[in-house]
């Protein structure tokens, strides 16, 4: 379904959807037979919703597909994730609130460590403090070349975003991060002959700031990757009708929100009880909240099932907060699966959960993969699940008399 | 989800897949309330093998449509079987190791029997001996007409292929085979103006036959029918970057792999048995294994609800030669569905099995469709298979950051 269709039929109403983003949420049993992280933990609140709740396993991508944070995020906002691909410079711009336009083309910057042969010894200049970002970063913002407008914008640690800003720079340029070390990191590659000016302008900063870092070991160069432009993409406000707001820690999550037009809430702490906290305090300014929870995933990534399976209880011990808020609808799932045994994001279905006083139960007491096997979402596109909340949150018309 | 968007994330990797395909393996019970041919079958090792495998029924072509060998083929292994067509025609000249080539338009042939009147009397021709349908069809190679080449290769009995080959040759040409007997074979009909000049050589094809086999009773006459040229498909290893081989012991099977671009393995002998040991002999050459089981096809058609259970049963005591081999992924399915109650190829979805290491395990130890029908993989395209067999194999890249 399109959603050019979808927003025909759109149609307003004093309702509120909640989403529950715990990243890579969906998981795998530690030995065969056994239970998912999700299917482990202790949850008695998640457990009473799904009573009350349709459930499902959603696809992100496509089947077999392993989803980023970004292409899994834009399914379960309601995008169709290959029709609307964001390169990871864009993302990383976005998460540190640059403002970017259709001139911009942007990338993952890293300060490095490079030995007197110009070989690679560390590749994260051994993650330098956020303060010595800063300043290196204040640094290359003196590079000035004719023709283009630099940006940079510290991330964190070694890591910042680098933006370019021309007429007509091409999008398909190579990344210059070797991804080992004992080598030269690369220069950067055309991908072709619109963005031949863009890889010269990159190419010469990147021996600019060579120069300039040369005595700042251990960040005495840095490397560049994923360069990416802004895709289009059609607002909550424009498809759904929805004034939309996200709670998030972290930049890409912040940034992919910003994306879709949410607004980024701001936060009072960095737990995710302080997420629950943002969303109380703005309840009666928005329609739609977006909440994400990262830890799941950093657990997932590192192969600590125990701790994913804490940070899933923790997220239970908040839901009666939200319940008490009194959302038409409630949607608990994930962008993606990263089961702790893989160690790694995964293609497995995402079990997912959708509340709603309209919602026809299906009657299973229980939030985990195998309850949410029986449900009645099935399994589907992780994009299906924004039309069924909004529906359910009354906020779709008729098709046809 | 485009082959051309899974293509580009398509990685090497040093794992195996078999895929075991009894053709027409999907059934319907006896009676009301009684089991499949499937559930029927005692099969110990198929069992087991599902406990640790992901289940789920697989839709050929879409909802309602019953596929042909060929279309059914192409959809598990990967293809969309509406946008890749390939005719009856064209599989009986790969199947019989006739390299066709873009000018080329290949039917299906056979002899058949007329009467004093020019009716039909058989339409096989009482199945004549191999060795009469090999001197009929040097017969036939007599025959030129200017400005086309023919090309016959005889299949088996009463069959053979028909080629033609000449510039621009239409492929829309209708059928002669009437379906009945006491009538007149028809003459070729062109569907549209290119393909006229081809119709045209074919009925000169067809009277000529007829004069040359007037005194050749039974097979005085020759029919052609499925009409079509080789459609142009990515192979395995340029999409999937797997290095491929087929197991089939039939034509059209052998013929169906190739156009795919897997290698098509000798046999020792014709016994599913024999197939199984092409793939031991082979397993250290190819990184995928296709291996086609017809007689489960054979007996559907015919009605044979026991001897399909027999065959289903024949292929669960060589399952563990397959499970010795150490595959990384398994596939068991089927092309279509054939229930010896309806003695003919079905429109109902086929149950499948997908093991691996990493599958999130539905904890159902039974391979049938009811038990499918229970599975994570749930109620999928066919098509679909090959990218979630590829995921488990660890040969997809991760889409996006």
């Amino acid at each position: 379904m399109e959603l050019k269709f979808l927003q025909k039929l759109a149609m307003p109403a004093q309702t509120k959807i909640a989403m529950i983003i715990m990243d890579g949420l969906g998981g795998l049993p530690l030995e065969p037979g056994g239970k998912t992280e999700l299917e482990t933990a202790h949850t008695p609140n998640l457990d009473a919703l799904a009573a009350r709740s349709a459930l499902g396993l959603t696809i992100p991508v496509g089947p077999g597909i392993t989803a980023g944070s970004g292409p899994g995020h834009l399914s379960i906002f309601g995008y169709d994730p290959i029709e609307y691909e964001i390169g990871r410079g864009a993302l990383e711009a976005l998460g540190v609130d640059f403002e970017l336009s259709p001139d911009d083309l942007a990338a993952r910057g890293n300060f490095c460590t490079l030995d007197a042969n110009g070989l690679l010894t560390d590749r994260r200049a051994g993650r330098i403090p956020n303060e010595l970002g800063r300043e290196l970063a204040e640094l290359l913002r003196t590079i000035k070349i004719d023709g283009v407008e630099f940006f940079i914008e510290p991330v964190k640690e070694h890591r910042f975003a680098f933006v370019m800003r021309a007429p007509a720079l091409g999008e398909k340029l190579s990344d210059t991060d070797p991804l080992k070390i004992g080598v030269t990191p690369l220069p950067i590659y055309a991908g072709g002959p619109e963005s031949e000016k863009a890889a010269e302008f990159a190419n010469r900063f990147i021996r600019q700031a060579g120069s300039l870092l040369v005595d700042k070991q251990p960040a005495n160069m840095i490397m560049l990757r994923g360069f990416a432009k802004f895709p289009k993409i059609p607002s909550y406000q424009e498809i759904f009708g929805l004034h939309s707001a996200a709670i998030a820690v972290n930049g890409m999550y912040r940034g992919v929100a910003k994306l879709v037009g949410m607004t980024v809430l701001p936060l009072e702490g960095t737990t995710i009880a302080d997420e629950f906290s943002a969303m109380e305090k703005n309840w009666n300014e928005f329609d739609f909240f977006y909440l994400h929870i990262k830890q799941t995933d950093t657990c997932g990534e590192n192969g600590d099932f125990e701790g994913k399976v804490g940070v899933i209880e923790q997220v239970d011990a908040l839901i009666p907060r939200l319940i008490a808020l009194q959302p038409e609808v409630i949607i608990v799932s994930g962008d993606h699966s990263s089961p702790a045994v893989l160690k790694a994001h995964s293609w497995h279905p995402v079990p997912t959960l959708l509340y709603s006083k309209d919602v026809r139960p299906d009657g299973i007491s229980e939030f985990g993969e195998r309850a949410c096997l029986r449900g009645s979402l099935g399994v589907l596109p992780a994009k299906n699940i924004m039309p069924i909340a909004l529906a359910n949150a009354g906020r779709v018309a008729k098709y046809g008399a």
